[in-house]
């Protein structure tokens, strides 16, 4: 039996502003990562996008991120190992709060944006991250990029973790995303993407922006919430990994 | 032996910016009010006042308040009970983990300016504040104004509660604070102040502005962190207390 | 010949965030108010919106509101006179500065949400608007609700004014629009919208929600931008005008 | 006849929060750089820093910076050319407002904190200042570090500028200011500042931080508000100033 997880980062409205069309995906994805009211999210939306995920069954992450509404948390910014740790705990803890009240688990964390970004290359930075993580709940469930530093101190700091790979990216001979500001970084093609997340669970392989293949694993997948054809994907990505046997739930304890 | 609580808004400054005496404070109260970055406060902030409050042996409280940072929290706003259970959740779950970090209890429960003042009078939010509080930790103490809907509601949904008396302004012969609008609201001379709070601690009782004694029981004192001569009153007020054997120490269990 | 002016609130986004159809909507309307960064807008939001807004030649007018993106700038606030006019300069300056370097003037002024509302009923509110406003340009025509102390005051200081009415919103005996809170507050039939429309221009006479008729004159309509049907609405509302050649335009000089 | 500018931050407060000691600091300078909203002040502190500037005949400058009042605008971001634009338009417009209220010039532009720092060395985003700034206002002055890319913008797009100097940073051989993160980068004596200052404005020299003697000219000294000794520093730096019958006054045009 071979099992998948598929994430999305949901919650990231802020006021009457809108961001992405969560209640359609629930309907397709296993875990939900929900920002914090940092970057994107507020406690009116915190509270109904926690509600109507356990109604769904879906799995609940924290997504803090940098304090940043105006770039959404996509903005590099120059921290100290403190303010990230101090940041970590003030989101965990409030989107403990809803968990708490609505008597559903906090199952993983998810760091966003420019958070997760740094946290991929900065040694420093993944370990705060982790650490904290580490001090405000021992099992939960740290999602990184493949071969990233944040991965490396999960390790280092012997905490859960999950592998992320995405279905709309490319990848470089060395296993890393092709950056953005390269041609052929994103695939289009819901059909491209679809066989992409065939061919990495079921052979732990990805054809190469230059058609090499190499190695690579991956305990979850990202959906991006934002984009214009992210339902259409996410319904996609499901059909066909049912009709391959392959099932998809989220990962740590099942209830 | 007779006991009283004196209590302090502390950590209400943002980013570079001061607001009050914390650290000169902190050796003369017995619990701390802690802002939880919505009227005040930051991550760092937060994290730096428990640390030290912990040290000084002061008790933590969390002080919520309206997401007005302009405002700091002053500005009556026209919210529904959804939004208070909300904002409630978020700003208790916050401030719980930088707790839970330093391994120090959280105490109490103080709301913050206008949100204080809309619980003293407002039914339905002073039920919503304390519904909050209770779904989140039922042996929080809630902070309230003698009389105020606030008390009430903890009486009627079983919370405990703490009845906050103060030693700088002036009652009416209805037991209510004189407004600040009227003359007389505000008592300047610390000589005064430290014998109105004996007057309440020792016979239970104020005289009024307008000279009549009337009966008065409270269980803190609060002390204003941002006022001109708060250190000079905090330090009046216990060394007179310690004079007259009365003993200084924060609210529910003593460790 | 008659001439009417179509005003829709535009540029309400913030940084990823969207709202309203601005681009669809521009084709169909002869003024845009235009967001000043306090309710909504930024900067960025700001050069765009008005850049596009001269391209299609629509006139182009400021937008203020209450510094509260969280609440879209409708929550009622408690603010003293001077704080309304700092408001009201300062988001004046900064669409002016846009106006400047994109060479096109700034024509008119139109309070947002509950500063609007605060100005129908509050004289001193409405009178520290104007004052702001002529203070800072004598020429900007002010927009304001049939009957209200903003017309007031401007009538009062001297000042161009234009009165505005509602297509999608039922009127009562006294002039006033219905209460939200109401049934058949809304109407939600773009036929009768644009009927009513056509009613008070020929007419200068609207049919209540009672079915009584009664005198109502206005100078501009206003289209609201974030409705799920604006554009659609818009669209009859230009063709219908057209139809019975009534001019749509802009009020103040005319290019 | 010797004349030297003195400039110095002013209105960094936000709400109830306060900054710098700006009542004092009036009375020792020539040139007020105002913060304009977005790094620090808000309406009310601009309206009142102004007008307090005016009565002390102290000229007024806009000191534009980011968005970020939690870092204090001390946060380098990444920001594209077009965002710098907009962001100098809105606050030079919105500062220049408050000017037109009190009937004050707007004599010149200072940007703040990172963003002075990033067009010390960045030559599209100094450029991208210079240009914003000629097209509000080509008179305006433009302050800038001697021999930074925000001078050489200037003097490429021919906008009036003055060379700023310090008074209590060393500054290295090469003309640079001694980076904070070495020892020897402040200068913490009164007594030297005040002569690193005679020195500049006499000799056009500075001693090094390695005790050579290198050229250096400046129109005008900087005196940080936020300093604990700023008032004293100010003040006998005036004294001694006078004394060598230097005379202290803004540039640009005198009334």
């Amino acid at each position: 039996m071979i099992t998948i997880d598929i994430n999305c980062d949901l919650g990231e409205g802020f006021g009457l502003y809108k961001m992405g069309q969560d209640d359609e995906l629930l309907s397709f994805i296993s875990s939900a990562n929900i920002a914090c009211g940092f970057h994107a999210g507020d406690p009116m939306i915190m509270n109904a996008t926690i509600k109507k995920a356990k109604k769904k069954r879906v799995k609940i992450g924290a997504h803090p991120g940098f304090d940043d509404l105006h770039g959404f948390g996509r903005r590099e910014m120059k921290v100290d190992i403190d303010e990230v740790k101090s940041l970590m705990f003030y989101q965990l803890g409030a989107i403990k709060a809803f968990c708490d009240y609505h008597q559903v688990p906090l199952n993983h964390m998810k760091p966003h944006g420019a958070l997760y970004n740094m946290a991929a290359t900065d040694p420093s930075i993944a370990r705060a991250i982790v650490e904290a993580t580490k001090s405000f709940h021992s099992s939960l469930i740290i999602y990184g990029l493949a071969n990233s530093e944040l991965i490396q101190a999960c390790i280092d700091l012997n905490m859960p973790y999950a592998i992320e790979a995405f279905v709309d990216r490319t990848y470089q001979e060395d296993g890393t995303l092709t950056p953005r500001s390269l041609p052929f970084a994103t695939i289009h093609s819901i059909e491209e993407s679809v066989n992409q997340a065939l061919s990495i669970i079921i052979h732990k392989k990805v054809k190469t922006a230059s058609g090499k293949m190499i190695p690579l694993e991956a305990d979850t997948f990202c959906i991006h919430g934002d984009h214009e054809n992210s339902v259409e994907l996410a319904s996609a990505l499901r059909k066909t990994l049912i009709d391959h046997d392959i099932i998809i739930r989220g990962l740590g304890e099942q209830s």
